[in-house]
């Protein structure tokens, strides 16, 4: 159950993460030319929980993952459109931010993970501009506050209309005693390069900056009178238009809606089994069933059902899921069931076609999905057996993983060969981790040869001994302590601190260098989830509690 | 008040950071030739606070102090030192880590600035190695757990006797539901470069590792028999010790007691003055009386009292102090008196004479008392005003603040001329932060004009609107609004949330790269105060609470 203390609007029981733009109550995605125009038009009678209204453009994760799939539409099946407008359908106000009554009667899991979700969502916005050329750009009319700014600091480009009114904002610490906590915090300082002693009075001013001084403290890129703003958006859309790499003619696929069917012990998708018994969620990542297209025209007749995009939105969802509806499951263990060589035969494709939009959109969905992986904040294992098909991309899963254990030999009974493991290309670069490396890197952090090692292996069929003689797998364990050893190790897991294991995790995954990414995911998050658990945010008389009431917040003074 | 619900176990009213090694009760220093032995020999009846018994060498801040000053010894007493040597002096036990039932026992604010002075603790014997050539060895005979290891990981080089019974652990998360937190998660994946699933493993293991396995997973360096152990110490001890570049024969200063008074309103140090009124403390860092010394060996003759070190190390303690007995103190101005030029003379003075020992040893210490400011979790102000004299390196309290106020021209009824602010090529290097830039780099985050600007300005006396000009100051300000404004500033301040501006400076000081310091203050600490928060580790039924009663902790399953 999503919550146990509020229900979905809907009625359903579940948070559905699947919408298309039919369905959507607060946007809308209008395209023209290559120009595409995205509208945050809140529908304040369509909140995702009951007991609030979305007033003022503010939002909850409705909204965002609204917001969530127009992204993922613009970028297949909308390969010409090179420059978006985020743009308010409201008169006076830009976005106000994520909605006070949702965040104050929220569960705190579900706070840190609606972030976790928005974070995610803003981080993709700005890979589409670096890896896919598809430029966005914000245009700011009337007040532009907390989560409304920090989804504009996403953007390639700010204007902010100059009418003695509208402003950009974070309002968050003087009204509610919490942090610009989706990036804004880090992006203000490390994407905007505001000067730090101004960001410290943008944060402690509520009522914003407008005007001159927004520009002059780079809080945006341009400020423009009314009369001037068409033509100026119209010429910057131009601008960034002529810098973008995307396919000039090129039309896109439909995604079409995923198919999952519920069962007994979790959910059925066409290519991702996912059961869930004693707080554990298995999830079997199936192969492809026959071979990769002819070329990618072919590719693009098969559109969504492509196998390779198919099993990465079934996977995508499959963890949101877990992760917003689920949360007591405490480990995710990973399965693959099929054909190592097909795999690779579709990694293949992909790498011998890399150049076609289409491809590249995979590869980026792969990338993305995969980080979403590294930041589900339970214990990831995966089981490498007879059967299995961790080969390529789907290897990743291994490396993506706190633990990996592998079966030496065939199983007693199981005539089915020894499990193999297959490293290609593919794992030694095209799925850079948030932190800028890739899983493998980080795994051999600073030890070449080791690194050097598995490359040269690329191709070979790696059984456990092996795999784990290249570092590849934490353990290779024969029939006999198989299941012993996995059960008690997951029975163990499961009677830890659930907190204990998300710090620990969130540490030993990303080793090595920080990103702008890994900052807003550690430092920022981190911290802003600290103050989460803090009675003067969310305590009886907190701020993020008391905020609308007319009584002033009280607050403990010690500083900690 | 340090705390209100404990008793320090002197009788005192503060936590006293001063101290010398006829005071010691948990270390002796030892030193012979350029090897000097540090012994962990905790004394278990002489805890910081009432209460608890520091059994199995554990510690609490008190021994953590002790420790700091024996290292600041090393560095000022001892120059011809080159390695150290960690020992236990405990037959069975290198050290338990911190001591449980202090920990269960502390509020959340002790807790947290304990955690911070240890790790700052660490990070100076790493620092002593990187910038001093001051080696560390620790010798791991017996149980090595928690924060032992995360001692050790701050060494050089770890050996640990194979004795079929000492071992490495980090038990925190099993035992505790608690982080590694002093480092440990961090520098055993950046560090030490243990891979991610065997720290995974290693990490959940109550038991620990021992003998070779430690060595294959790079947890320790060597294991040794004991038969083997003092010729092996003595053989590394060398070898270290022929890396160094400490000088052979010098003969070092003693490290006077700092003299301090309590007034009615603070602390008074030779140069440093502390005064607090409604939670904001006000310090003042009184300027040099007299010119420096003629020549290093004069420097040497006044050994401690030169005006550099002196301030230095007063500024250290009057921070601590307000760190760990002043909770309530919402935010720290800094002011200065004195003459700018005598102030600058200092500085010339450790850049002729920066190849010796001493003045490097003073640099770096000035280095680490500024790092200590940036992370102390309250608002830091600097006001620049008539009669101030913030040059060169007392320059760098404008940039360390959250903000900096500067005076445009004289006050009324004052007739010191205005205020300057001049910069020295200290500014631009001597003094990382730790990102490992400057603070002024930080400040100019990718501004690389107005950093080169700023660097122009060297030697030049810069009045308000210059320094404004130039990005040094937030604001210059004339004397009209001069009180006002500072006084509504103070006052709004005060009226935040103390939490809330917690994680805002902690995320808007520290702009652009993260190194494994950086990491270990945010990351890791971050995390770690979320779960010293969690009911899972610290609520009447969790893990911290239970330990050693016998009764099983109780957790809340949901994964956050």
């Amino acid at each position: 159950m999503a919550e146990t203390d509020r229900k979905l609007s809907n009625g359903k029981s579940r948070i559905d993460f699947n919408t298309d733009p039919s369905r959507y109550r607060h946007w809308k995605l209008a395209v023209n030319g290559d120009v595409a125009t995205l509208t945050m038009d809140v529908d304040e009678d369509a909140p995702l929980f009951e007991g609030y209204q979305l007033k003022l453009n503010s939002y909850d994760l409705g909204v965002d993952i609204e917001l969530a799939d127009a992204l993922e539409r613009l970028r297949f099946e909308h390969p010409a459109v090179r420059v978006v407008l985020l743009r308010s359908g409201k008169p006076r106000v830009f976005c106000a931010g994520a909605n006070i009554r949702m965040l104050a009667g929220a569960s705190h899991a579900h706070k840190v993970n609606f972030c976790k979700f928005t974070n995610e969502t803003r981080n993709a916005i700005e890979d589409m501009s670096a890896s896919s050329g598809l430029k966005t750009i914000c245009v700011v009319t009337g007040s532009c506050a907390g989560g409304g700014y920090e989804l504009a600091l996403a953007a390639d480009h700010i204007i902010l209309v100059d009418d003695g009114s509208s402003t950009v904002s974070l309002p968050e610490l003087p009204l509610l005693a919490v942090l610009p906590g989706t990036g804004g915090l880090t992006r203000v300082t490390d994407k905007r390069r505001v000067r730090r002693d101004h960001a410290d009075v943008f944060c402690t001013t509520e009522e914003g900056v407008k005007g001159k001084r927004a520009v002059e403290w780079k809080l945006v890129d341009e400020v423009v009178p009314n009369s001037k703003l068409d033509d100026t958006v119209a010429a910057r859309a131009k601008e960034f238009a002529a810098k973008s790499g995307r396919p000039v003619s090129a039309k896109g696929i439909t995604l079409a809606p995923l198919e999952v069917k519920s069962t007994t012990q979790g959910r059925e998708y066409k290519h991702v089994g996912v059961e869930i018994t004693d707080r554990i969620a298995t999830i079997t990542l199936r192969g492809p069933a026959g071979v990769p297209p002819a070329n990618p025209e072919a590719l693009v007749a098969q559109g969504s059902a492509f196998w390779p995009l198919a099993l990465a939105r079934e996977l995508d969802d499959a963890i949101l899921d877990i992760r917003l509806n689920e949360f007591d499951v405490a480990a995710i263990v990973f399965k693959s069931a099929g054909d190592p060589a097909a795999v690779l035969a579709y990694d293949k494709f992909l790498d011998d076609n890399k150049d076609h939009w289409l491809t590249r959109e995979i590869r980026l969905k792969w990338k993305r999905v995969l980080k979403r992986v590294d930041l589900t904040s339970r214990t990831l294992v995966t089981l490498v057996e007879p059967g299995s098909c961790f080969a390529g991309t789907l290897a990743e899963l291994i490396f993506a993983a706190d633990r990996a254990y592998m079966l030496v030999g065939q199983r007693d009974g199981d005539n089915r060969p020894p499990p193999q493991v297959v490293l290609g290309a593919v794992n030694f670069g095209a799925y850079p981790m948030s932190n800028g490396l890739t899983r493998l890197a980080t795994r051999f952090l600073d030890d070449d040869a080791s690194l050097a090692a598995a490359k040269k292996s690329i191709g070979q069929m790696l059984d456990a001994d092996a795999a784990e003689e290249l570092g590849l797998v934490t353990f290779a364990l024969d029939d006999i302590d198989w299941e012993d050893e996995i059960r008690v190790f997951l029975e163990e897991r499961s009677s830890f601190s659930p907190d204990g294991l998300t710090g620990l995790e969130a540490n030993l995954r990303f080793g090595g260098p920080e990103t702008m990414e890994t900052k807003i995911f550690a430092r920022l998050t981190a911290w802003q989830n600290w103050i989460f658990q803090r009675p003067n945010a969310v305590g009886e008389e907190g701020a993020l509690r008391r905020y609308g009431t007319g009584q002033k917040a009280v607050f403990d003074t010690k500083r900690v």
